[in-house]
């Protein structure tokens, strides 16, 4: 994805306006490609076990996943209302220490396509998957959830 | 369920010692035969609309399904670490107002029987149903997920 410095600088802005996000630490790591990385530190987000809080995982891959489809549109200029409508979350693994959510289109999905239907029509719908790394290698959870952009700000 | 009131203060404790939740406000309404039901206010909990953002959907759902199982065994006094293995969450219809997550076992379960279960084998698996109410009695929010309580502490 080609995002622009003023895009980044909006997603933060509009991140930053979530008083969650603030109370979760909440960081864009980056944009490579079609991929876009939060990271969040464990500390503000732990459980009463010491290992990271599932509505925290939770919180930062739907986030992750809102956050693909608002650059995307960003940074074509298309100002859009961005809602989740469902998700599916695995919670595969404890999670001990700082954690990212790298959120990307599910198989078969394309941004360009995405913004091309609402470029067009003022309405696009977008699949996409999203998975918090284990230092490992694996999966510590997984998110397959729907999103649909509107217009009309 | 019968929920004696040192359960209900270990609940609140336990709870309390999650960061997320202080931030998010969160609060314990009450306790209804098999039904528990989380609160929180809807300041703290805002997206960029001014709307209630769906990780603290996501969260307060969670929770109440969290704390459904946990009262359940503390009331019994077997203690156990409670996880959310996964979750499928709807999101219906923005919310606008302070919001309650209200969780009880899915059809066909039953506190008893998983209690039970956890008793005998030191391990039981439990689906949950949660719904976040809107004003006019229809869902603003929907989760099914599955928990698992472990013995071991």
């Amino acid at each position: 994805m080609h995002a622009p410095l003023s895009a980044l600088a909006n997603l933060r802005g509009e991140l930053g306006r979530i008083p969650l996000t603030r109370a979760m630490g909440l960081s864009v790591e980056g944009v490579h490609g079609d991929t876009l990385v939060l990271a969040a530190p464990l500390a503000p987000n732990v459980n009463d076990k010491g290992c990271a809080f599932g509505g925290s995982l939770a919180s930062l891959m739907t986030l992750a996943g809102w956050s693909l489809l608002e650059l995307a549109l960003e940074a074509r200029a298309l100002p859009a209302d961005i809602y989740v409508q469902d998700s599916s979350i695995r919670y595969l693994a404890p999670v001990w220490h700082d954690f990212r959510a790298i959120a990307a289109p599910a198989p078969g999905e394309s941004l360009d396509a995405f913004a091309a239907t609402f470029a067009e029509r003022g309405k696009a719908r977008l699949r996409v998957h999203c998975r918090v790394p284990l230092p490992d290698g694996g999966d510590a959870a997984t998110l397959d959830a729907r999103f649909v952009a509107l217009a009309g700000r």
